[in-house]
Formats: C-alpha cells, sequence, structure tokens
C-alpha cells in the first residue's frame, strides 16, 4: 500500500490554519436577521401568558416567536423519545429552557427585545439530583410522555418503561445468573461511584442559518446529524424531505453536542415569519445549557474467588439525564451495557437508568456512558485487589478477556489484545517500580494507577453509503455523510479512495456535505466514520475502479486482467496512458463522468439476542503518574501513557492526535471539570468559570500507543479509535492519587479541595 | 396526463418575488474582499511597463494583480480559440480590455486603488468595422494565433482559417451548384442587409465570489456554463476538476452572455494572493465592455422563376466578431447554416465569416445569429416579390418548407407546419385587408408585415445527464446541470418528473447546481433544456420509477405488472400504499434512497455528411402592424402576432412568457438598441445611453400562438422554443414599415432619424 498508513496532508489544512474555511457562523445572506433567544430564568414552572407585543413594536425586530405563533405542524421532537419543543408550550423544565425568540437586524436589537418580553410565570417545585428524582412523590418533570413508551429503539437487553415517574428510560442487562455467582464466590464486594456532568465546549457553539419562505427550508447548520435533522425538521413542519434541505459547512467540534435539532427549528419559525434568512448563533454560556454529559451515580458489586477470579457482578448505573431525554436513553443502554468491563464474568446483572431532572439536558458526549462505568469498573477493580492484597496489574491480567473471547451474548467478540496492550503500558508508566505511599507526609507524593477499558463501538446498525466519482480529467471526488467535525476523516477517506484507485492524493477531494446531494447517513457518531463509513468509501472507490478498468480495457482493447493503475497512469503491456486519456477516449465528445457506489453495513444477526452485534471494540488503556501536593491537595500528572487499538492505521499522525485529544477530554474530568448548580441555576456554565485542562496541565511525558491488531470492519481492517483515549484516565488518575496518598476517592473530578480534605482525615487518624 | 400541460406554480416563484432567493452577489464570506478591474482606454496598444506599486501601498487593498504576478499554468482561454488572457499580457485590443485587478476591504478602496496603478501604452492603429479589417495591409487584431488552426468542434459544411488576416472563422456550406443555379432562373436578385450589435442587458450583470487557497478554488459564479468554467479553470491553474467547484446560485438572466469565464479567473488569482475570498462583481457599464452581439453585413442572391419558384440562393454573412472570438465561431457557423432560411433552394452557398476588431469582443446572444441573417432573407423574400409583384405571402406559402421536407442534406428534417404557421398569423394580424402606403403623406401611416424564420435548436451534439433521487419519505429530487436563468426549466423539469412518477408537484424539488454533485453537463444554451435535458430527466425519472416499483412489488409480495402509482400512491389491488411506506418498509431500519439515472443525447449518425442532426427545429414567425409618424419617423408597433412550435406545452403560461420575451428582444433590435461606437469608444454602454423597448414600447395588442406538432426530441414530443420568437420580429417590422411608407430600409434598428430621412428621401423625389 503507498497511501494508507502514510501521513498524508490534511485535506483541510491549508482551508482551516488560513482561516478560510467556513462555518456556518460566517454566513452571510442577503437580508439576513439575528436572532436572539429569551431563556427560562427558573428551573421549573408553568408558563402563563407570553406578551411580546413590545418587542415586536421595537424597530429593527422583523419577527418574534414563541408558542403562540411558532405554527408547526408539531411541536414535539426528540431522537429517541419527543419529549422538547422547539418553544416551550405549558412548562418550563429547566433554567434555560428556551420560551421565546426574537429575530432583528443585529444582535444588539434582538438582545435588547428579548428583555421586552413578559412571560407569566407560576414556579413548580423542582428536582436536580439523581435521588430527589426518585423520592417518592418526586415532583414530575414531565407528567404525560406518550412518546417515552414507544423508544423507537432498543438493541439487546431490555428496556423498561416507568410510568409516572422520573425515570426516562431503563436498560437491564443480564447474563447468568448473579444471585447463584455471589453465592459461589469467596468475597463480594460493593462499592459506589459517581462522575460529573461536563461540557462538550467545542470552540463553536450551536449556529445555523435557515432561509424558509413556507415551502422550501434550507439550513446551513453546525451539526453532526444532517440527515436525522432534516427528518425532525420535515416532521416539525410537514414538509417533504425534497424540500428540505441541510448543508453542513465545516464544524468547529462537535463531541456528541451537535446531534439533532438545537437552533434549526427556531431559526426556521422565525425565518419564515421574517420574511428572511435568520441566523440564530447560541454564545457559550447557552452551549452550557443547551446539552452536557449526563452525571452518574454507580454501584458495583463484584464476587471474586480467593485468588482474584471474577465469578459475578451487578451493577447499577443512574445518569441524570436533566429536563430532556435527548439521546440519553442510548447512552443508558450503552453505558449500562458496558458497565461490568472487559472481564471474563460467568453472572453479570446491570440496570442503567436515565432520570429526569430540572437541570441542562444530557445526552451523547464522546464516550457515551463509557467514562462513567468505566471509572467505577477500574476503580473498583483496584479496591478489590487490594482487599485481597492482589497487584492491580495482575488482577486485570487475570480477568481480562483474550481476543475472541465474548464480551456479552452473541455479540462481536473482543477483536484486539488486551492484555498485550496492558502489559505495554505498565512497562511503559514503571508500575514494577512503584511504591505504595511514597515520600513523607506533608511534601509531595508521587503514585502511579493504570486502568483498561473497553466500549462497543461503531454505533448499533448503521448503514452507511458513499458515493466515489471520477472526473471526465480522471480526477475523483467522494461524497459521504459523515460530517467532518475536526477528527481528519475527510483525509483517512480520501486515503481510503487513492489508495483503491491508485491515484495522487492530491488527484482526490471530497466533497461538502448537503443533504440534497450526499447519499444518506444517520449522523457521524460513536467512532464510525473510518470504521464503517471508510467500508462504504472503499466499496465505492472499488466500484468506480472496475468500471473505469472496464472502461479502459475497452478503450486499449485488453482484457482487464490485464490492465494495471498504477499511480494515476494505466499501464497495459508497454502501453500506458493517463486516467484523463482512458476517460475522455472512453466518452469522447459526450464528456462524462464514472459514478461509483458503495453501501455498507455490518451483518445483522438475527439469530443472536442483541440482534445487531457491535462493529468493533474501541479499547482505552491508561497508565498515569501523579504527583499530589499534600499541602493543597493539588494534583499533577507527570506522566500519562494512553494506549488503543486502530486496527490498522490510516493516517498515524491523526490516530494519534485523536487518542491524545480524548486523554485530554479525560484528563479534564479526572481533574477539574463539573457542572455546578445552586438551587437549580448552573453556576460555573461560562468559559471564565468553567476549569477546562489548559495546555500547562498537559504531562509533562504524554505518550499514546496505538496498536494495529486489523481485527476492525473498516478498510484495511480499521477500527474506530476517536473515544477509547478516555476511558481509562479518570481510573488511571485516581488509581494513582491512591497510589501515592493511601486513601480511596471514588468521584472525580479530583480537585484540590477535595483531594487536600482526604489527606486531613488521613492526617487527623 | 395530470401534471403535464398544466400550470403548476413556478418552483422558484416565492423565493424570487419575496427577495429571498440567492444571487452570487448576494453572498458574503468571512473575510472577503472586493475587487474591481482596470481596463484599457486605448482600443489597441502595446502594454509596458505595469506599476502596481502605489496601488498595492494603498490601505486597505489585499491584493493587486496584472500578467505580472498572474501565477497561471496558462493566461490564454477561450470556447474555441484560446486568444482571450485572464489579463492582457502584451497588447490590449478594445477599450475595455482588463490589465489588472485590485481586490480591497470594499469596492470603492479598489475603485481608487485602480487610480493608481501606472500602464505604459504604445498605441497602435486600429480597425472597428469589417471593412476596415477585411481591408489589405489592416492592423492585425491578433498577429499570431496558434489556437485558430484547430478550432475543436466542427459540424458540417467546412470551416476555413485565413493566416495573417482579421478572419476569425469562415464557415461554407453549400448544396447543389449555385451558379447553374443562377443561369436556370429567370431573375437574379441580390441585396444587402444591416443588423446591429445589441447588448444582452440581464438584469444581474456578470459576478462571481472565488475563494482559491492554491490548493482548491471554489466559486460561485452567475454563469450559465458551470462545468465548461470549471474546465477552463483546472486548465488554467492547473487543478483536477475534483480541486474546483463551479456552484451556480439563482442567475439573473444570461441570454449568452454568461458562458464561459468572465470573472472567475482574475477573482481566483486575487483570492489567491489575497488569502480570501474575493468577490468581483462588473457593473452594468463593464458588462456592456464584456460581450455583445455580434454585428452583422449580408449580402443574399437569389435566383428565382418568374412564377415566385427558389432556384438558387448565395449568401455571404460577415460578423463582427469584436476583439475576442469568444462563441463568435460557432455563431459564425450557426448564421451561415441558417443564412438561406425554410426555404426549398435546389442550390445553395454561404460563406460566413467572424471578423476580430477592436471592439468589444461578440459571442452567444439569444437567437445564435439566427435574428441577423433572418432580416436579412425575410426583408429579401419581399423585396423579390415586390419585384415580381407577388404578394409576400403567398411567395412564402410557395416555397416554404413541408413537414418532413429537408432543411439541409442530412439534417433532421422540417419537424413541425410552418405553412399553418404562416397561415395562422396572416389572418391574426389581417393580411388580407392590408393597404399599400396607407393614408396620406405627413400623417401617421400604418403598414403590415410579416416574417417566417427557422434556427436548428437544441445544440451539437450535446450530451444531456439527470439523477433522480426519491428520499426515504418517498418524496423526490431532481438534480440536473441545466442552470435556471429566470427560464422556467427547474418548474418544467419538476413536471416531468411527478408526471413520471405520478406524484404531486410539490413533493418534488430540483437540487441547487454544483460541479461537485451535479452530472455532467456542457451548459445551458440552444433552447435545449427542456427538449434536451428533458428526456435526460424522463429517464432518470423513469429509471427511478423502475426500481422504486420493483421495491414496491417486494413489499407487496406482488408483481411489477399488478401495480399501479396514483397520485403519490402505491396501488395494487385493493391494498394502497403510500411511497413513504413503500420506501420505509422496503429500506426498513437503514434507510435509504433510491438513485435514479437518465442520459440522453440525440443520435448521432455518421453517415450523413453533417453527422449530428440538429435534435430539433425552432420557428419563429411573426406579423406586425406598425404605425409611422411620418413627421418624426417614430415605427410605433400597434399588433404583433408570434407562433412558435413547442411540440407539446410542458408548462403552457412559462411557455407563453418565453415567446413574449423573444419577441421583445426582437422589438428591442428593430427599433432601438444598437452598440455606438466612435473612434473605438463604445459612447452608449450605460444604463442611461442604451435604449431598450420598455413597457409602453409594447404593441397594444400582443398575441403569442403556440402549436403544439409533437415532433421534438423532448419528453412527450416537446421542443424548444425560447429563441424562436426573437427571428422574425426585426423583419416583419421593417416589411410593415415598408407597407406603410413604401421605402425599404435594409438595416435596423428602425430609429425616428433613419426612418424619417427616408420619408424625407420620398417626400423630396
Amino acid at each position: 500500500m503507498t497511501v494508507i498508513g502514510t501521513n498524508v496532508p490534511r485535506i483541510d489544512g491549508v482551508e482551516k490554519v488560513s482561516g478560510q474555511g467556513l462555518y456556518a457562523g460566517d454566513l452571510r445572506l442577503p437580508g439576513m436577521a439575528y436572532a436572539k433567544v429569551l431563556r427560562s430564568p427558573l428551573p421549573h414552572a408553568r408558563v402563563g401568558r407570553i406578551d411580546v407585543s413590545k418587542a415586536a413594536a421595537l424597530p429593527g425586530v422583523v419577527a418574534v416567536v414563541s408558542r403562540d405563533n411558532l405554527n408547526v405542524a408539531s411541536n414535539a421532537f426528540g431522537a429517541y423519545v419527543r419529549d422538547q419543543q422547539v418553544l416551550a408550550t405549558d412548562k418550563v423544565r429547566y433554567v434555560g429552557d428556551m420560551v421565546a425568540a426574537v429575530a432583528a437586524v443585529d444582535e444588539a436589537r434582538a438582545e435588547e427585545a428579548l428583555q421586552l418580553i413578559d412571560v407569566e410565570y407560576e414556579e413548580l417545585p423542582a428536582v436536580y439530583t439523581i435521588d430527589e428524582a426518585l423520592r417518592e412523590n418526586a415532583p414530575l418533570v414531565h407528567e404525560n410522555l406518550a412518546g417515552r413508551k414507544d423508544p423507537h429503539y432498543g438493541r439487546g437487553g431490555a428496556h423498561i418503561v416507568h410510568d409516572r415517574s422520573n425515570i426516562c428510560f431503563h436498560f437491564r442487562h443480564q447474563r447468568g445468573a448473579v444471585d447463584q455467582g455471589f453465592r459461589a464466590s469467596d468475597f463480594v464486594f460493593e462499592d459506589t461511584f459517581s462522575f460529573p456532568s461536563a461540557q462538550h465546549y467545542p470552540m463553536e457553539p450551536h449556529v445555523c442559518v435557515a432561509q424558509f419562505d413556507g415551502e422550501v427550508l434550507q439550513v446551513w447548520s453546525a451539526t453532526q446529524s444532517p440527515f436525522p435533522v432534516r427528518q425532525e425538521l420535515a416532521r416539525v413542519f410537514d414538509l417533504p424531505f425534497s424540500a428540505v434541505r441541510i448543508t453542513v459547512p465545516y464544524v468547529g467540534g462537535g463531541y456528541g453536542a451537535k446531534s439533532g435539532i438545537k437552533t434549526e427549528g427556531i431559526a426556521a419559525c422565525l425565518s419564515r415569519i421574517a420574511g428572511r434568512p435568520v441566523r440564530l448563533a447560541f454564545n457559550a454560556e447557552e452551549a452550557f445549557k443547551t446539552i452536557c454529559q449526563p452525571r452518574a451515580k454507580m454501584a458495583i458489586k463484584t464476587g471474586v474467588k480467593k485468588d482474584g477470579t471474577f465469578v459475578a457482578r451487578q451493577c447499577q448505573v443512574y445518569l441524570n439525564g436533566g429536563a430532556y431525554a435527548n439521546s440519553g436513553p442510548s447512552v443508558t443502554e450503552k453505558a449500562g451495557y458496558r458497565a461490568h468491563g472487559p472481564y471474563r464474568i460467568p453472572h453479570v446483572l446491570t440496570d442503567s437508568y436515565s432520570v429526569y431532572t430540572n437541570t441542562v439536558p444530557a445526552g451523547a458526549f464522546r464516550g457515551f456512558g463509557g467514562p462513567q462505568v468505566a471509572f467505577a469498573y477500574e476503580t473498583h477493580i483496584d479496591m478489590i485487589a487490594q482487599r485481597l492484597d492482589m497487584d492491580g496489574y495482575e488482577i486485570r491480567m487475570k480477568n481480562l478477556l483474550e481476543r475472541g473471547e465474548s464480551f456479552a451474548e452473541g455479540d462481536t467478540p473482543i477483536d484486539c489484545d488486551l492484555k498485550a496492550g496492558l502489559k505495554r503500558i505498565a512497562e511503559a508508566v514503571g508500575w514494577q517500580s512503584k511504591e505504595q505511599n511514597n515520600g513523607p507526609a506533608g511534601s509531595k507524593r508521587k503514585g502511579i494507577g493504570i486502568a483498561t477499558a473497553v466500549k462497543d463501538g461503531g454505533g448499533t446498525n448503521k448503514p452507511a453509503n458513499a458515493v466515489v466519482k471520477i472526473f471526465n480529467d480522471g480526477s475523483a471526488l467522494l461524497s459521504t455523510g459523515s460530517v467532518e467535525i475536526g477528527q481528519g476523516m475527510r483525509t483517512a477517506f480520501l486515503q481510503v479512495v487513492a489508495e483503491e484507485l491508485a491515484m495522487p492524493p492530491e488527484r482526490v477531494r471530497v466533497a461538502a456535505l448537503d443533504t440534497h446531494y450526499t447519499p444518506f447517513d444517520k449522523g457521524t457518531n460513536a467512532s464510525s466514520a473510518t470504521s464503517i463509513m471508510g467500508q462504504a468509501v472503499q466499496k465505492a472507490a472499488q466500484d468506480a475502479r472496475g468500471q473505469f478498468l472496464a472502461a479502459a480495457a475497452a478503450v486499449l482493447h485488453a482484457s482487464i486482467s490485464d490492465i494495471r493503475l498504477d499511480n494515476g497512469m494505466v499501464v497495459c503491456g508497454e502501453q500506458k496512458l493517463s486516467f484523463a486519456e482512458v476517460m475522455q477516449r472512453h466518452f469522447r465528445d459526450t464528456e462524462g463522468e464514472i459514478w461509483g457506489r458503495g453501501f455498507f453495513k455490518f451483518p445483522r444477526d438475527d439469530n443472536v439476542p442483541l440482534g445487531c452485534p457491535s462493529p468493533f471494540w474501541e479499547i482505552g488503556l491508561g497508565a498515569a503518574e501523579v504527583e499530589v501536593d499534600c499541602e493543597t491537595g493539588q494534583v499533577k500528572i507527570l506522566r500519562y501513557v494512553s494506549l488503543t487499538d486502530a486496527g490498522k492505521m490510516i493516517h498515524p499522525l491523526q490516530c494519534h492526535a485523536q487518542d491524545e485529544g480524548a486523554a485530554v477530554f479525560g484528563l479534564g474530568q479526572a481533574l477539574f471539570e463539573d457542572l455546578i448548580y445552586q438551587g437549580g441555576q448552573l453556576v460555573n456554565g461560562s468559559l471564565v468559570d468553567y476549569r477546562l485542562p489548559r495546555f500547562d496541565d498537559l504531562p509533562e511525558s504524554f505518550t499514546t500507543f496505538i496498536m494495529e491488531g486489523g481485527g476492525g470492519p473498516g478498510p484495511y481492517g480499521a477500527k474506530g479509535m476517536g473515544e477509547g483515549g478516555i476511558l481509562a484516565v479518570a481510573p488511571a488518575v485516581a488509581n494513582a492519587v491512591h497510589n501515592a496518598i493511601g486513601t480511596r476517592i471514588q468521584a472525580v473530578p479530583l480537585i484540590p479541595e477535595v483531594v487536600w480534605k482526604e489527606i486531613i482525615k488521613i492526617k487527623s487518624v
């Protein structure tokens, strides 16, 4: 292979670093108005009269919209449960819930108009935490939710609906008989853990420009899921798909935040009223009030033999889903499915719940429930080892699934060598030489921790389509529905096409995404681009190649088997033609294009209980060395080793960058990030108050190892690997902190205050 | 048929009348700079030193470009002869030739910077008229034109290249032996005619926005020929087609002006230098200096029998092509090919020349050489009738080609009933009751004139591709490379798709044009959209229909023959499903789209001399009643009857609007329009000075008859008909003026000054 495995220049590199890349927020259409949204100041309230008359009368205001003039066929939307409204109708359910919107000649005028809207609220009692929400007779966030009864998906396990409660969704997963397993165990240990709610924090908040004349709705949107957005908008406005066009310019980061409709519905309503295009751009503080990672509360109970062999595990996972379901049910299912970890455990029972509260809605977030449960099971395993007086490395090696072993009945077997990975990171971090509670109290102490985690990757039952065109000059263009959200997918796809067509990479380009033109796709998520869409891309390129070879054979009066493609040339014995010459001779004066099509879907297997096996296993192994300042409680990561498996690296540089990026996400959640509420008000939801990892927080020694186990469903054995790196960070760091200071903290983030309090406890003992 | 032949609402109607339709000039990209072009003040000069240093130093200027820093692989372009430069290199060849360009933060700053560019010119002797250009030892507009020797096309007749002359192109067409024909005639009459150079005058002048980072060139352009523009830009900048993306928003009129590159090359150069997108919008005065209709000088010599039967005709057509060939060679060929008119003439010899002069380049213009020669042969026939003391109607009826007769050897036979058309317009205008030289001298006089003309329509050897998608909700989207330039083509195509898919028209939409996505096309011209592309559209819809029926059959467990599509429903016996239900059941959880493809090319016939027969005959018959004010010479058209043949009207309202629009073009050329030069300076090239028809110039009685002869190659027998209406206006009006005042004017426009001088001559006799 000549292109695969090389670091070709990023296709969007020059455009982006020179500032020329076009983002949705960059668009300026003639007559375009600017929108702002009025949000609920209360966490839970019935909405009375909405008086927009003063706002509408403000000069410069071109449209005001509320539930009273929405004019939609359906005001309910949601990927899994249709519990959300374009604008609030009867109730607001969290501080930030959207009530009304204004479009004006500029943002300042729109902002001014918002102040003139009078909304009558009747405040209701609210619930913020999982405990509050599940208390008997707790106020209900949603009283009546027809849609909840039929979540239109359902992979594996079982989903159970609880009427008249704040439980949005309940997933159960089991194998064996867990009670029997506990009885057969020598010891049973149970621990509880909690994990914070984080913000996705993409550089670019939610933004769109909508143009809607009542007949045709065109939206330029920063979305990860343009086709589902089309579907929702078509339903909301009762339009045919052909009359809804979603164009996706470059997207400034997604991480799960940009799935489903966010700004699009409101902008469309305003545009129709105003008779002009409307731009709705949330600012960073509004992004904090739009979507977040679900906060988790977890309990794990494990039965083990004396030698550390796992026998049974029961998990309870509660995710705080906030006010609206969003992708929460799916996250809940995935968190539950993954909660027992990559270990050989005969008996498993997991219950996973998504719980409605009067806080910011939670949904898809890089890792998709994986980081929460990995923190729980990888801290828990260290605690078990400690209780059995075993080494954390040894107990993992004893129980880890081998390549080919089953994670869950009927699912794809583990597709890489976890033990080899664990060995490698343990060596790299110096596991063997670590000391317990090193250094004298009061000074800085060092510690080492490791963690091993997996998540099922590639999404469930995800179809992928691609088109590869060869133009009349012999150059090629790829079109797929995967969104370039910064992950570098277009460059990887370009390499696949160039490889299959034996064409110099610079002759291959990737088309922009437009639902009118791009073949159908379900959204860019679950590390599916390279691995799942990549297959469709490869097949489309092969289809184009086949047609091109047939054309070349006809042109050269040769048989296809005698023709070889080599670096943009068609070689047949002594004859050598450029691709352009073949195309031109083939199509002659009509000119023409070859269109190759590719479709891929990871094979469904109706004979297994899960129905849709996981396309691959995305792995994340991490080893951290930390230094804890016992005076201040500050944790500094000195060394971090991340390891994942790419199956086959299409573009090694990008693979390493993905893994580094994922690890930095994990680092933030391990040490800093958490959305803090007081009385339902989010108090740190701003660029100033929300603490993210900075460059000086990065470990001095930061290594990413990437295995190429070849076990992926993607082209040349590739697997998705952009989320794995996040999984192991929090437990590896927490385990290292325990190693350093000798006390166990079962919650992240490990902010100095928390760590310092634990140190004080030890000192005071 | 339920949709074809009805006046469905225009698909772009609401968008355009509400001002929301997006045109290229509406686009605002982040950091976009505005360009202006420095043009030659001299008609012919050698370009010496170009000093841009002062301009480049002006604050706010972000790029200055001239031949010295163009940085192109090829600075020569042209559809037929590569005689034009992105910016002038060694010579300027007309007043307005482009020498340098500036991009700045706004247009005013760019304009200011232009004044600071110093260009040294060494003036050369110039030629402006055909006579001057053909004089012996005339100054050569192009001294050395390698490209001219190999015009890369050539349908029929012969093209002859004259080296070291100002003849750009020479086309000869003959049948029989014209000398022998003249000898066999009873009379031989010869007359000369001239026809003005007009401006296309689209509402929207040439405009584009280009973004070029050196690797990928994206252009939003108001062009009629996006794929040829892509090809030219790829060649100029040495880029693969896949790295050149042309997007065509709505276009505010074309009429031939918007073929080939105009603003795109300069904007791309400036964008690359500035590192940001650049908008180059010509103003109306610059449009006058960009492209025009070729001025014509014609001689026709006809041999007739005493009874008026035509025996032989020799034509000489000289077109003033201006400084660059543009589409001139093709116009020249077409003018020559059509010059003998739709008559049965055994012996024909035509020589047609395109001549370089130091005036604005001339090229494609609605009618494409047809109006010029139709004026000549339809005035000439009246003059012959007068000399033979025959009726103008009778002599036409005697010689007109019947349906099925041959216009030229090997070409498609005449495909409609010209005589029936002539009969109809003669009756409508009251031909039988007309008087000769009615009314007393000095007062207002009325007259009636008729004319009959044809042009070969649909273009030569034009391939057409279309894609029709059926989305998962059962709605449909069409994609074709035909440009909506206001002619209503998208609505007609929508009807074809709706008809073939038995779907309500509002479920069908037409995609925007983008060379990355839209299937290949050669440009929107020659009245080819409905007739040629329409066939590809129909085939694509039928392909989609076939796939959809197969899916429905599988879903319904029925055979395709038992299934009927009816108004968006799939009917099979008692069963009735919506399109959406069929799609959803067929694709199940993968969702999906049906892609239907269609290709059409009017069959080539290598056995006939012309190689590529004309797809159809576009006809234009006109009858005018005029009133001439003998005091002022002003001609007023009281009544105008236009007749054409649509084969089958897809959208009757649009057909009539097309024919009315074409007739108004003809009216302008008959009475007002002419580009006037003094010493090489165009003196009336502005919105104020150039006289166009106004609403109060329209005839009080204005009728368009449209025959449906069914003879077209398009869907349901449709033919193109947007140019026919222009052909007969000038001769019908001139013949009417002769009928009114008894004197013959062999040139248009019939401006009051010219007519008054003729009246004075009669009076003074």
